[in-house]
């Protein structure tokens, strides 16, 4: 006998898992079709070569790699963007642009499991392609506003950026060939504070005081969105590229506030890089008020030029990916998530043996309303159907013997309360469907 | 530069393909769901001793099998069957029996590809775990029925049979160590005819005219199911193992009848057996009238034990597998396909470049009704943009210009008709919707 075991870093997903799961995504889904983005799908396996060298070398060693039966190279996909970009130059012609699509897929990586993370993974990606007009960094931020309202949070920051801001300003300062380490030492201010950070960047980059001084209150600007844009522009007033930055800023902000996002939603946010060479304009990280410490939880940002590796055809972009699996370890410590492990609301107990026709009817039209019904199958005894019905998290039983039947009946208990009431059988859908409302 | 290429056997989804293609998986998912089939998943990749010997020598052949960085013997599923007899013999306690699931996901093969195969592609498989009650088999039966008319479908028919009739006869007819044999042969019936399987079977078996009449005439039962029924039990009379295939085949066939599925969509089928050794009572499978060239659509049965190589539990279960990608290829011969590259219905041009937040405004009132809207993100000539909506397939498209928007109105055109009308903002919602209902 084979010991039945998942691979280390892989996990199954039992019902009251994946039903939450399916929800997310289908939210997910539902808003980004809603803006116009396009679904599309890419291959699990693909060519090393198109995969090498594009995560860094890191990625480049996580990679589930191997020769296939035909001896080619092939891996696995680490992330949904590489697909992407190979997948837009592959197709440009057909697709057109600007191009609008999301996708959502598993990704695999052979990370260290010790740091709790899972070597099998979905992302939940959507982008823009094609066109460079703020529009989109608009939309895009639209998109993630209104994504985290459809999942039911309230609660959440939208932080944004742009890389040409600072960019700008270190190109004012003349620290503009340093700019990996000043930001390298900036992605410690939260942890380190100011002063250290500021010694770090005289130690790496032989700043003058002045020059750090400038660095750092650029970057612990601070106040209302308002205010830190001022204080942004001012800073960067005179070079080009942090003047379009400020603007772009602007206009995403001003854009944000006429379609109704409260001010406290979304936050300029001087701070935040998300990297250091794949973005280059604006850029967004989403957290949940209630946990932040989780990390975000929505992440992206505008890029230049998506598949530079595989086509000569300028791609600048933005989008942003939903972190998944995060987010959902979030809503359940929140105490967001259902626990059922039924996607069905009711469930039909098999009572009197030589009835499975009355129970398969009273299902179907149960089921006609909308409603998910359940016929247990077998016409055990009810105790033991019942407390499958709990088992599973039914929010009702419909039981009818014989007697009821004839009577054109059946009781209807809620499985919350443990009341049960006799209900004609044509009023069973709003019976329940009262029961569902009640919660 | 690096050719963008996807491997043989693997495809790229475009939106006008992955739109039909989620739509598709989207219904099935409702149709399991509302009869409380529960979502799983479970790894791409498990280890190779679990999916080994268990689809046979030609699938073990075609796995992509090979060694992670930790030197584990992995190979990527090649069906959900193997996984979900691995996942519940692992998590037969959590999970309580009975247990019902679905199953949508990516499995691999390393087929030919001149045979027009794919060597990814998807299953969509549903089951009901841990009970031998034939009201599974009806349910069964009945979830593929809806499954089809929710398509879209409405002639279709699903065959049946039960493996324990022909075995029942054979053992009758003291051919029971031979079922194999005469069960290849049997399946050449549609191909060669009566004549030459019955030469066969006396080849092969070295079976006596009197039982290769016997097996002919049971497997060419025609008529009216109650007739073929009629004709079945007689066969088997007096064998307890056929006399239980028959109830059981009656019990389907009466069952949904009184369920309201017409007769002429679930015929009873004798002659078909679906593979030698897996399957031990009812069998499905379904063929599209107008394409039955095609094959089965979704094909399934009742196993007597799912887990055998993995636990002592003895799981009986039964279900059934939806063929997406045959039926999307069936789908399109058909013309059932729509030609969009948009889940959108609605392109918001953008005509002044200064009225950006008018039209996300616009917009944003056009998706509360539930209407997906796109804006194109640039203050591009019109004709350019239209000519986009028309290559996406946008059923309508909203244009404003300042005269327009200070009025209070916009212009609503068919991209179907080529014609426009003037409407008040606040109308607009409703004139798409009107456009929409035209088809």
């Amino acid at each position: 006998m084979i010991e039945p075991r998942t691979l280390k870093g892989f996990r199954d997903f039992l019902p009251a898992a994946m039903i939450p799961r399916e929800r997310l995504i289908d939210t997910a889904r539902r808003v980004y079709r809603s803006y116009g983005f396009a679904p599309i799908d890419t291959p699990a396996l693909e060519y090393t070569e198109i995969l090498l060298g594009k995560g860094g070398a890191e990625t480049d060693k996580q990679m589930f790699r191997f020769h296939d039966s035909g001896g080619r190279d092939v891996a696995m996909r680490f992330d949904l963007t590489v697909p992407l970009a190979r997948f837009v130059a592959q197709h440009a012609a057909e697709l057109g642009m600007p191009f609008k699509r999301y996708h959502i897929a598993t990704v695999w990586r052979g990370e260290n499991t010790q740091r709790g993370r899972y070597r099998e993974f979905m992302q939940c990606d959507f982008d823009t392609i094609g066109t460079r007009s703020i529009a989109s960094d608009i939309e895009t931020t639209l998109v993630v506003h209104e994504l985290f309202l459809a999942i039911g949070f309230t609660d959440f920051e939208i932080h944004i950026n742009n890389r040409k801001v600072l960019t700008g300003l270190l190109d004012k300062l003349g620290l503009g060939d340093k700019a990996t380490l000043v930001l390298r030492a900036l992605d410690k201010l939260a942890k380190i504070g100011a002063a250290k950070v500021g010694e770090e960047i005289v130690a790496t980059t032989g700043a003058t005081s002045a020059q750090v001084d400038a660095v750092l209150g650029f970057a612990t600007l601070a106040g209302t969105n308002d205010a830190i844009l001022d204080g942004v522009a001012k800073a960067v007033a005179g070079n080009a590229r942090g003047e379009e930055g400020a603007a772009d800023l602007r206009a995403v902000l001003s854009a944000c506030a006429a379609a109704g996002v409260p001010a406290d939603r979304l936050k300029l946010d001087v701070a935040i890089a998300r990297g250091l060479d794949y973005y280059t304009g604006t850029i967004y990280e989403t957290f949940l008020t209630k946990l932040s410490s989780i990390g975000s939880v929505c992440s992206g940002g505008r890029y230049d030029n998506l598949a530079g590796l595989y086509t000569k055809q300028e791609l600048p972009g933005v989008g942003a990916s939903l972190g998944l699996d995060r987010l959902l370890t979030a809503m359940e410590e929140l105490g967001m998530l259902p626990k059922a492990a039924t996607p069905a609301e009711a469930l039909v107990a098999y009572f009197d043996a030589e009835r499975l026709h009355d129970y398969l009817a009273l299902a179907a039209l149960v089921r006609k309303s909308g409603i998910g019904v359940e016929v247990y199958p077998e016409p055990k005894k009810l105790g033991q159907q019942l407390k499958y019905a709990d088992h599973r998290g039914f929010r009702v039983a419909l039981i009818a013997g014989s007697n009821e039947l004839a009577a054109g009946q059946c009781q209807v208990k809620d499985l919350k309360s443990g009341t049960s009431e006799a209900v004609a059988l044509a009023d069973v859908p709003a019976a329940i469907a009262r029961l569902l409302a009640e919660g």
